[in-house]
């Protein structure tokens, strides 16, 4: 089969394999989950997501403890680790995306520049797969990038399932 | 002040009223909280969404019984109004704003054709505006419609606030 868009390709192999997702964003808020949505059919396989944006969003909705807030920060391995794993849990869904990082152009800091994003694939088996991202260019290309690679990398394990 | 994008406009005057603002967004799946985060500066203002895609998340997160989904569908007057009540609850924000309806291909029925869409915003004083939208259009336009007539209205509320 050929797709005009990646998130086509996706929504096909998740439906052909009767698998579901959610998603917890932060630095792409909502963006990841609009573009899942973009592609009709949507509504089979992909489950929900949470934004969330204030630390207190993580905190209540995603079950991130203030202590990791404070000792690894908002942007780090840690809190993306467990966003991903809430959601999967919230939704009951077989696989779950989180993201978070500095879009820019604030927020930044020496040791998390602009650029810096934190995704993961929670995948059926439970395994989760953490990646530090240093994209380049400005907030739009930063976000977009995140969500891209998401959607790539879940398409390829896909392929292989 | 000139802003190149309604979205910045939005977060500016949010930002200078020091209001917040939430999403419990349904069939455009994130496109709202999407572009609202586009604009550098949303973190200050913007706490975060729901994206309720399946009935159970609608359920699960956003308190709306089964009996309401069984009785008036996911695309009512009604579970609009709950979702952006749950929404404004969940996190603490002054605005919310809510929206489901038949984005299509697929979906709609005679009662509800492809482009019924209902959107609620909720305000800083407690009271709900319902609205019951008929768009034209594909699946693309109408959820780009959706979003940009809440952020609109919303801009215009503030304007005046």
């Amino acid at each position: 089969m050929k797709f005009d868009r990646p998130e086509q390709e996706l929504i096909h192999l998740l439906s052909q394999k009767r698998m579901t997702l959610s998603i917890a964003e932060s630095c792409t808020g909502g963006l990841i989950s609009k573009i899942i949505t973009d592609a009709a059919g949507s509504s089979e396989v992909f489950l929900g997501g949470i934004i969330a944006y204030s630390n207190k969003s993580k905190i209540d909705l995603l079950k991130i403890t203030q202590e990791l807030l404070g000792s690894k920060g908002a942007v780090s391995e840690e809190v993306a680790l467990k966003m991903a794993e809430s959601a999967a849990e919230i939704f009951s869904s077989d696989f779950s995306i989180s993201a978070t990082g500095i879009a820019g152009p604030t927020g930044d800091s020496d040791e998390k520049p602009v650029g810096t994003v934190y995704t993961v694939l929670k995948y059926n088996t439970g395994k989760c797969e953490v990646v530090k991202h240093n994209f380049s260019g400005v907030r739009e290309k930063i976000r977009f990038d995140t969500a891209s690679y998401c959607i790539n990398q879940l398409i390829m394990y896909l392929r292989n399932l």
